[in-house]
């Protein structure tokens, strides 16, 4: 880490948590990958703070996986400003984000991310986790969203509705009138009593292997072939727009000047674009495509 | 197309112009490929205008090659303001663009956009072509350099030099600290004498041809394998980020609600994110990599 941060005793104590997590994060995924080893990849921003990437790539399950920390601080400068609003310059940062692509189209591609900030006096946390299937299976799904049902109901029952919406919300492509995948739950801005909203925070950073790997556990046998393969790389277009047109983790990153590669490791492996692409009539590519607008999934 | 445009003569004049050019590109573009046809799609928008786009895939030369024009109208509402800017909400935007996505890497990717903009009682033309090749051919970027220096002489000495800049500027991926391509010329906010300036916009949109066809003549019988597709969809990915995190035209038509498919037809058929990924030290694709940074290519 280069520079010197004003870190507050909460912003050390998180900062520390979203590491150990990623410690654990990548023990569990290599474990589960049985095939490649992630790679260490540490890195200092100029104006202050860093990160480590940790990056696995050609594995038995995935075909690229990410587990990224950092923990930044600083001043925003103009750009940043016109960019992310506000007046005030003051800012730290510090997160734990993750970025599964498996090469089966049957299992998700799943994104988690807990974080969090202060700007100036202020403080708060965000996180969430979402699912992006390539092919509909709704017990997946409804598995996804029942594990992020009960960690918040254990905590506030307004928590889940208002969490699982406001993903929906958030990862949405208005331009293709489709949602990014099948949502999960997203929430941004936690104040209310700190230690109360950080342990809420560890629960959830606690829960994602519980939440992903019974649906990639089930999914990874099963067959595909080339279809399957073009339709994923189809979709994954979808995603790449997103990350670039409309994430705010990725323009948070690129306007403090963060490491590329790091922000950027979220974009998968391979993507296409098809002009003017439809599905065939009652194929499961059809299906699939109904599935990605949001549903309430635990009716 | 719907709705009245209330469009001026000029306006009308740089339409058809556009929708001339297109139909001449198509004709050239589907000889020089050699295996497949374009298809055309027309759309209209519904607050007013519409376009046609014309695709061609899966052809001899090129993976995908899209030539699109479009006339839209009205008035800008909240959200397309604040993120365009300015006070005025009545527009006028006729224009014509093309992408080329060669299969062989051996011959570059090429775009032209040639535009017409009114809003409020202000008008202006835009416009502009430029290279974006996988492996270094200098002759290719020479001759590229100086069709185009050739036809901006022909109105004015300090076009080429202006023009050639401003595309290095425009074209630049600050987060990678990469140009896109090899640049070419691009121009914006061209007022001044109307009929010459549209004159100027004719003879660019004339020139393209001449620009392209000899680079893509002479390459497209360079041989390549598995290594060099790779490293073009690789590279391909900067072309993916270059349009959706910066492209003006893009954010243009997104945020006025243009047609998303035709939009988005820029982007590439396949592209590739591998984190860290380094060229081997002395490779054609280290070597390329060099080239990726504004340079004077008429010295």
């Amino acid at each position: 880490m280069s520079g010197t941060s004003t870190a507050t005793p909460l912003a050390k104590r998180a900062q520390e948590y979203f590491e150990n997590l990623q410690r654990r994060l990548v023990v569990a995924l290599e474990t589960m990958d049985g095939g490649a080893r992630f790679r260490a990849d540490r890195w200092e921003r100029a104006e202050g703070g860093g990160g480590l990437t940790q990056i696995l790539s050609g594995g038995a399950l995935f075909e690229k996986a990410g587990v990224n920390t950092s923990a930044v601080w600083g001043d925003f400068d103009a750009a940043a400003l016109s960019k992310l609003g506000g007046s005030q310059r003051r800012f730290f940062a510090a997160g734990v984000s993750l970025v599964l692509h498996p090469d089966n189209p049957m299992v998700p591609t799943v994104h988690a991310n807990f974080r969090y900030l202060e700007r100036g006096d202020d403080a708060w946390f965000g996180g969430g986790s979402d699912l992006t299937p390539y092919y509909p299976y709704k017990e997946d799904v409804a598995h996804f969203h029942r594990t992020w049902r009960d960690v918040c109901d254990r905590f506030d029952p307004a928590y889940y509705p208002r969490f699982k919406r406001w993903c929906d919300e958030y990862f949405y492509l208005p331009h293709r009138k489709e949602a990014r995948g099948v949502g999960g739950i997203f929430f941004d801005d936690l104040r209310g009593d700190p230690e109360e909203t950080f342990a809420f925070v560890r629960a959830c950073g606690d829960t994602f292997m519980d939440a992903y790997a019974p649906i990639a556990s089930r999914r990874r046998g099963e067959s595909y072939g080339e279809r399957e393969r073009l339709f994923q790389a189809y979709r994954r277009g979808r995603y790449v727009e997103f990350n670039l047109l409309y994430d705010r983790g990725t323009s948070f990153g690129l306007a403090t000047h963060g490491r590329t590669e790091s922000i950027l490791m979220s974009l998968p492996p391979l993507a296409r674009w098809d002009y003017g692409w439809q599905p065939e009539a009652g194929s499961r590519e059809e299906q699939a495509m109904t599935f990605f607008q949001p549903h309430e999934w635990l009716v």
